[in-house]
């Protein structure tokens, strides 16, 4: 870590001594402040107060403006401290230069270079309101954020809207789904910003609690591309006590308005000094793998606050869930009540309806199989009472977390599940009711503990409790990171479903292994085909996405007679996401049965690593594909050692967590097996492909030379599309070094897979 | 108990079978339905179902119309399932009589009667809405209540408002304080009906937490006379998983109709079927005492969900807490922030300010004197972290409820406290932020195990954290009654201010050993003469109130310079208030610098028993006077004996916790000392007076016949006057029997005291 602090004198007189600043370029914004220019100097950020005494700021690439003047600040209730003009500088404007190489606990990459110029610039007004804006300039993007220290007359004070503008100064292409209060699980649409208003309405499908807030609200991140061909990316990092920002835009002035989402009462950040808001980002890079190689929302997050981690550890899971999204089977054990109430309804005198998946002989099947194919875990929903009336009532009391349904033995599914070195994974729906999950979660993290879990998916399905507050209201905001705060004490990983998009937080809070926060593979066959080519550059910005891909049997009649959509992918597009989706929890999510019938497939989600060391973005294009080649962390082994560590009950592993995974050692390996494992090199290449399909002509240059690889390539057969016969795929084997290129057919929303071992 | 049961067929041929049925009477109310009478056949409750449907009923004592018909039923939210008329009789009229005596944990007498004949309506609608109507007649007063059953097309359902309404049928004189979904703490106003539009605004005085919906809306209990000279009482009993009842008068049809109060959606009511409302309470009495008699709201709840209540015990105790009140100490410990931040503001390192209350020395000072005087407690508010900027902020993390601050040794205090048998009383301000104080309750209720306190006193000052929630709304109402049931799983009792006024429920969790929720004593010189004559009959028909009486220092400028106003009553009157006031829980709430000036008069409140076993109420008009004696539960003691029960910590009791208090026997005590203890009979008498004054002749003719008792009487001296010299007392002693008239003259808010004991 490297850091050289520059101090400038405020006023005037310093500005000549900024050669970066273009004054002259800008005479409608007044006064110019500050101007920082990014490490490499490609990028500058400026930042002036108007006559107004409002502050505003400029982002340049190169010669070419990304963002216009845009004006920065906030309206507060109540009082006269409208934190939106009447600024001037007070004191010092400090310069600082920061450059460090961190390394994740999980990720994409062994580590991770936050290297940036700082610029912080201090604004008071005449009523003693002090505000802070810090600047963030790295090679790829510019981060921002308001502070206001503890001497101020703003002490406590509310905002009604925060009013940070990006003037894009054209209409720009955008990857964009509708501004909502509630719910990130949406079709992406491509368009210019100018016809979201006409589109937005007809995109909003069916969700559990929406709240949308206008026809020109966008969610973020917002994946923006130039016609000049510079992507831009407009997102939050750090969302900590404060409400999730949507934005606006406006087709008269090009610009895009900061929208927070309102809490109980309307307001949007109940605020005490000293406090910092989130950081704003705008990512301005010249690739569409530029975007996915970029690392700027992480480096705007706080660094680990967690002292012990050995406990974490990347997952790859199958689960008791399948069955239910697709109705085959149910989260629910009964039909004899309208409504039950806990504590007082008698499961075991109720009659079972038959249809219930969380049954001890299902779960068995699915331990046996997963234990058999090197999985690690194991996640059952509709394990626990209170299923039968759980959904779209705004029930509070709705589940206890602890108490199963009486057809699951837990101690005994958790002995079985050990003994095969399998860890169960345990489900909290919370049906949005926060209230009652804080109420119990002591206790139903206390359960994990006493049986071994270590990890749970959470759920926030329907509207929120309190009522009136909404997912993205900044005391939900502050639950999500209570409930994650909470399971660390507990040594607990965290996979929130329906909880907020995430905004980089998983480098703090590392348990944080997973969310959903976006349209997953539940929604079958209302996916689009190309969304698995926009999240990368969006929804995954700010985090891993717990998207479960592996769908082998895409007719969905064959799981459930009455229904008869179809997936729109093919298979070997779901076994490309298993690299092209970065996650350190990966579900194999498809029933054992299906995996059965297609096991030469199925042998990719066996072997492929979900934690890396090098990540390469090979090629890309938003919505249209993807290829992405990985290194699995230090090195990978051979596919035959395939196999998850056994976690019996109390067993000390010979090694730590982390390494054991990675080389997927048993449990009683030693550091001799892990060198024997580091020893044989191994990548893994997957690649997605839109509604057009894409043929990619992939250089494996990234071999190590001289060296020859065995490689199986997975990819859409010659009759593959998605339409007509989506399971059409060849497994092709052949010996490849850093010389070869392999050129894939992607049908469209097709997809490849490849894997490459280092020959002996 | 004795239990009989009718049951009727439904339909008009039954109704002839009911001899109480006055069809005749009420021809404008279409068919009757069903009528019941009182035990003592005073009283008549009938159900009506006009043409449209609509349930109605009428409530008459004798001749004499109490209710006029009025209508029942609700409004609900999206969708036809409207409440409100459409109805049929849908089954069997179930008749019913309860008789049976029961015993409160603690309480104004030993046992109480619950004698009753119910009815049971069963109504339905053609869109398969069903309702019962339960209705319960009392001798002195009528209880009726919705009942939803599981079988029904209403599972869940939202109201929008209870239509229920009492149709008064004449302007009668009411005891009212202004409607207010957040609080209860106002002075009363006397006048008719028709007046509260024209007097209610400004009768709300400045609260820290106010929310009015009408100038015609008035709280309940609300006590009526009519015109006639009949008391009537509308209140409500039991209040559950429901929003508490305002009451809205219109002047025109004389009717007041039930306003509940809403949730941060406007809701007023989420209800999951089978489920019940609170019961609807009209007590009809024919004179002042008698509604001071009237036990119908305890009636009406639940019979004790505890089934281990050994640990509870009624609480004499003293506090560092008025000293703050009066501003001559403060809670908070230093000036050096304008804000904190639990967890991150480093006490150790601020300057304290020195005006900090609860310090080891002043807490030890108290410990002194209150072991010295008898006493059990000792409430110290003050002494957790955070009071620095508590107040009015709606701040979330407000309190951890587990910090002490730096001068405060929590350990040692509690030790040197148990050492003389203080046990010293937790105190919780929540700053009405529910969700901070149920994500910190376990550990806070687990730090009060640790080191022996075994009652809190919570506070709920400010607005309600869900942001949008009251106080009354249901999701708050929900929360109190958790924090009541989470602490009898920690054996604590519960002194909750701030919060609902209550409706009964110490009956079912006599845990719950007080409440503020109306004017107390803290209000000081702003406490009108004659409130505290207006009280019981109202604020403490739903449970005791921890009102803090025992002001000897009326001059509130020797406590603090600053402050100049005085209290508004006479010494004697605070004496008096210990009689007339029934809690378990009662405070001697001025500093131990004025008891000692005054250690003659203080006599009374070391002597005073707090728990009864017979209570007569002598003479009584509201807001002017009220007359009680009261007769220590089994018998009491030799005042010299007085002193508590030592609770050294770990120690094992030798008499049950509230034998051994009652009786206010050491710990070592054994069965022997209990009967020498109970062989000397005591009664306590005490009055308060209104503005007015009141000169009253005691009759002592409870006493036991041919037993002579040494008496003490404590009154107003000759020139005593709330204005002009409060402190003027006389204490004189004497011989009485059971043929003894006392004459006590109650100066202008005075009153009086007497101690009765049996001379050997």
């Amino acid at each position: 870590m490297k850091r050289i602090l520059f101090t400038l004198i405020a006023g005037a007189t310093c500005i000549g001594m900024l050669t970066c600043c273009k004054v002259g370029d800008v005479p409608e914004v007044g006064t110019s402040v500050a101007s920082i220019a990014s490490p490499d100097g490609t990028l500058t950020a400026s930042f002036y107060l108007d006559g107004n005494g409002t502050p505003l700021y400029t982002l340049d690439k190169g010669e070419g403006k990304v963002i216009l003047p845009s004006r920065m600040g906030f309206e507060l209730q109540g009082d006269e401290k409208d934190l939106r003009s009447g600024f001037a500088l007070d004191g010092e404007v400090v310069k600082d230069t920061f450059d460090e190489t961190w390394k994740p606990v999980w990720g994409e990459e062994e580590s991770i270079r936050n290297h940036y110029n700082e610029v912080c610039i201090p604004l008071s007004r005449e009523d003693g309101s002090r505000m802070l804006i810090r600047a963030r300039l790295y090679d790829d993007g510019l981060g921002f954020r308001y502070e206001f220290p503890l001497e101020n007359s703003l002490v406590y004070f509310d905002i009604v809207e925060e009013k940070t503008e990006f003037a894009l100064g054209a209409d720009h292409t955008a990857w964009w789904i509708s501004g909502d209060y509630d719910t990130q699980e949406y079709n992406y649409t491509r368009s210019r910003l100018s016809e979201v208003g006409a589109i937005s309405k007809g995109r909003r499908i069916g969700n559990a609690s929406a709240t949308g807030f206008s026809d020109f609200g966008v969610q973020t991140a917002l994946q923006l591309k130039t016609d000049d061909g510079l992507y831009i990316n407009i997102h939050e990092a750090a969302v900590v006590d404060y409400p999730t920002a949507n934005l606006e835009y406006n087709p008269s002035t090009k610009t895009l308005t900061t929208h927070l989402t309102p809490d109980a009462e309307g307001l949007k950040g109940r605020m005490q000094a000293p406090c910092k808001t989130p950081w704003r980002t705008v990512m301005v890079v010249g690739s569409a793998t530029d975007v996915l190689s970029s690392r700027l929302i992480l480096n705007l997050n706080d660094p680990c606050a967690l002292e012990d981690v050995s406990w974490i550890h990347p997952v790859k899971y199958m689960g008791v869930w399948w069955e239910m999204i697709t109705n085959k089977s149910s989260w629910s054990y009964t039909d004899d009540y309208p409504s039950v109430q806990l504590g007082v309804t008698d499961y075991s005198k109720s009659k079972p309806h038959g249809r219930h998946g969380a049954n001890n002989e299902n779960v068995r099947r699915y331990i046996d199989f997963a234990a058999a194919n090197g999985f690690d875990g194991i996640l059952i929903e509709g394990w626990n009472e209170g299923w039968e009336d759980w959904f779209g009532k705004q029930k509070d009391y709705v589940f206890d977390f602890v108490t199963p349904y009486p057809d699951f033995d837990l101690p005994a599914l958790n002995k079985y599940a050990h003994e095969k070195g399998i860890r169960l994974i345990m489900h909290h729906e919370t049906s949005s009711s926060t209230l009652n999950y804080e109420r119990h979660m002591e206790d139903a993290y206390n359960l994990m503990n006493k049986y071994g879990y270590d990890a749970v998916k959470s759920g926030y399905v329907g509207n929120i409790i309190p009522y009136g507050e909404h997912h993205y209201s900044q005391p939900i905001i502050n639950h999500y990171l209570y409930a994650v705060k909470s399971a660390a004490e507990h040594h607990i990983m965290v996979n929130a479903h329906e909880a907020v998009r995430p905004t980089g937080l998983c480098r703090t809070y590392p348990n944080l292994i997973g969310n959903e926060s976006a349209l997953g593979t539940e929604y079958r066959s209302n996916i689009e085909p190309g969304h698995t080519c926009i999240l990368p550059f969006t929804r995954l910005q700010g985090g891993p996405m717990d998207y479960t891909p592996g769908i082998f049997e895409m007719d969905m009649s064959k799981l459930n007679p009455s229904e008869s959509g179809h997936m729109r992918m093919t298979l070997a597009n779901q076994l490309g996401l298993y690299v092209t989706f970065y996650s350190p929890l990966q579900m194999a999510a498809d029933l054992p049965e299906h995996y059965a019938s297609h096991m030469d497939a199925f042998q990719f989600i066996k072997d492929v690593a979900v934690d890396w060391d090098r990540s390469l973005y090979i090629e890309a294009e938003v919505g249209q594909y993807i290829v992405t080649a990985r290194h699995p962390k230090l090195s990978t082994l051979n596919s035959s050692q395939a196999g998850v560590a056994t976690l019996a009950d109390g067993k000390k592993d010979a090694l730590s967590g982390a390494a054991r995974f990675v080389y997927a050692l048993p449990a009683n390996a030693t550091a001799k097996d892990l060198v024997t494992a580091k020893a044989r090199d191994t990548w893994y290449v997957g690649g997605v492909a839109g509604e057009e399909g894409k043929t990619v002509n992939v250089k494996l240059d990234f071999l190590t030379p001289g060296v020859k690889y065995e490689g199986t390539l997975y990819t859409d057969g010659p009759d593959a599309d998605y339409r007509t016969n989506p399971t059409d795929y060849r497994i092709e084997k052949g010996v490849y070094d850093s010389t070869c290129t392999v050129e894939v057919r992607m049908a469209p929303s097709g997809g490849f897979a490849m894997s490459l071992r280092e020959i002996f």
